[in-house]
C-alpha cells in the first residue's frame, strides 16, 4: 500500500456506534474527507437530529445508508408490550425507508423476566414479524434478523445462530425477511458456513458486518469489540464466505468500543480504512 | 417439602469448585453431614493434598468422586507445548484412577496468540485425544470433552457446542471419549436436544452438570455462573432431556460464583440442597 495506491473503499460503510463521539454532520464531513460513501445509522440519534433532516444531510454528503439500527425486542409476552413494540417497529421501517435504506436490522430481544422458555421467544419472533414483513415490503425495506452472540441469549436476543435466523426468515417472502452475518457473534459457529451457503442461495444476506473478537470480555460483554486485526477472526475468510455465497454489498464496521469512542473520529476512522484493507478487503 | 420428607440427594453431586472456600476435609465431612454422597473434584486442591491421601479421605468418608476436573489445553501448536501438554493430561488420568473415578472434564483449550483458525485448533484437540483414549482407556478412565459456552471460545476452549464436541468424540470408541452436559454452556443452543439424543444413543454423556444463567456477565465472563433456580434455564427440562437420552448419572452441581465462596460452605451446600430439589430432580 502506498499513496500512490489508494485503499478501494467502495465496499466499506461506518457503522454509526463505531464512531458515536462524532455528531451525525461530523459523521457525513468526515466520511466524506475520508473516501467513505456509506453509513450505517441508529435510531436515536437520527430521531433526535430529524429523520426528513438526516436523510436530506446524508444525501447531500453523497453518503449511502446501508442499514438502519435497529428494530427488534419481540420477545415481551404481555399483550401491551408487544403491541408498542409493534408500532415502534412500524415507525423504524417508515424511518428506514425515509433515509433510503432497504435494511432495517432486527435485534429479537431477550426472556423476559423470569421466563425459562427460550423456544417460546424465539415463536413470538416469528409472530411480530408475520405482522410486520408485508408492512416492510410495501415500503421497500427488508427486516433483518441478527444473530448475537450466545452470551447475549437472555438479556438481548434469543436468536444466536445463522441457522436460528434462517430457521425464523425462511418462513417469509426473501425480499421481506433476511439476516445478518456478523463476524463477532458467529465466529465461533462451525455451522456458520453452510448456513451463509444456505442464506445466500436464498438470497437472504441483508448485510454482513464486521468486528474482530478479543478478549477478557468487559463486564456486561457489549462494549467488548475488537477493531479490525486486533482479535482472532479471520475477517478475509467471512468476507470471502459471503462472496461466495453471493453477496456483494457493503461491508459494514460496527465495533462498540469506548477506547474507540474516547479517540479523534477522524483517527478512528483513517485507522478503521486501513484494517480494512489489510484484514478484510 | 417437610423434615418428614427428606430430600432425595442420591443423584447430586457437590462439584469442590462449588464450594472453593472448603478444604478437602471440610469438603468431605460437609457433604457427609448433608447427606450428600458425590462430589466433583479439581486436580490442583487434590494434588496439593496428595491423590492417594485424597482417594482414602474420600473412600473413609463414603464419598463417591463422579468426576476430576480438568484435563485439555491440547490447542498449542508448539511441539514442546503439545509434549507437555501430554505428559499432563496422562497424569490426570493417572490422578481420575486413583481417586476411583471414570471421569476425567477435559476443557479443550483456546486459540494460541495470534491464532485465527479455529477450525485447525479443534482438529488437534482430536489429535491429542488420539494418542490419550487408548491410555485412559487402559486405566478405566473416561476423557469427557466439555463443550464450554462459545464466549470462552477464544481464551478457554475451542469446542462450543455439544455437536462440535460429539465430531471429535465419535472418533473414539465411546468407552474411551464421552461428552459433558453442561446446562450453563448450552442452555441457549437449540440444536443441543438432538445432539443430547445421539450422545445417549451411543452412550457417550459421562457427565451432566448444572448450573443456572444469569446475567449481567461479569468482567473476564468465568465467574458469573448463577445458584440453581436464580436464572433463566430450566433446569429440569434438561436433566429430563439426558435421562430421555438413557443418562441416570451423578447431576453435578458445578457453580463458578464468589458470592456462593464468600458464604458458610455448610449453608451453600444446605441451599443447593434445597435448590436442586426444587428446581431439577
Amino acid at each position: 500500500m502506498t499513496g500512490a495506491e489508494p485503499y478501494d473503499l467502495a465496499r466499506l460503510s461506518i457503522n454509526q456506534e463505531t464512531v458515536k463521539q462524532w455528531s451525525l454532520p461530523e459523521l457525513a464531513a468526515g466520511c466524506a474527507a475520508a473516501g467513505i460513501s456509506k453509513v450505517g445509522l441508529w435510531r436515536a440519534p437520527v430521531q433526535e437530529y430529524g429523520v426528513e433532516r438526516a436523510a436530506r444531510l446524508m444525501r447531500d454528503s453523497g453518503l449511502t445508508v446501508t442499514s438502519l439500527c435497529r428494530g427488534g425486542f419481540f420477545t415481551a409476552v404481555d399483550a401491551g408490550e408487544r403491541a408498542a413494540a409493534l408500532d415502534d417497529n412500524r415507525a423504524a421501517i417508515d424511518e428506514a425507508a425515509t433515509l433510503g435504506t432497504g435494511t432495517l436490522v432486527l435485534v429479537s430481544g431477550g426472556l423476559p423476566a423470569g421466563d425459562r422458555d427460550i423456544a417460546a421467544a424465539r415463536e413470538r419472533v416469528a409472530d411480530a414479524l408475520a405482522v410486520l414483513a408485508p408492512y416492510a415490503g410495501e415500503r421497500g425495506v427488508r427486516l433483518a434478523i441478527e444473530p448475537l452472540h450466545p452470551m447475549f441469549a437472555s438479556d438481548r436476543c434469543v436468536v444466536s445462530t445463522l441457522g436460528q435466523a434462517l430457521d425464523i426468515a425462511e418462513r417469509f417472502p426473501a425480499e421481506q425477511v433476511g439476516v445478518v452475518v456478523d463476524t463477532y457473534h458467529l465466529w465461533w459457529d462451525d455451522l456458520a458456513p453452510a448456513h451463509i451457503a444456505r442464506a445466500g442461495a436464498a438470497g437472504r444476506i441483508a448485510c454482513f458486518q464486521v468486528a474482530d473478537w478479543i478478549t477478557p470480555l468487559p463486564e456486561g460483554a457489549l462494549l467488548g469489540r475488537g477493531q479490525l486485526g486486533d482479535g482472532c477472526i479471520d475477517l478475509r475468510g467471512w468476507r470471502r464466505r459471503v462472496e461466495a455465497a453471493g453477496y456483494d454489498g457493503p461491508v459494514e464496521v460496527e465495533i462498540f468500543n469506548p477506547a474507540l469512542w474516547a479517540r479523534d473520529g477522524a483517527d478512528v476512522v483513517a485507522e478503521l480504512a486501513e484494517r480494512y484493507v489489510r484484514h478484510v478487503s
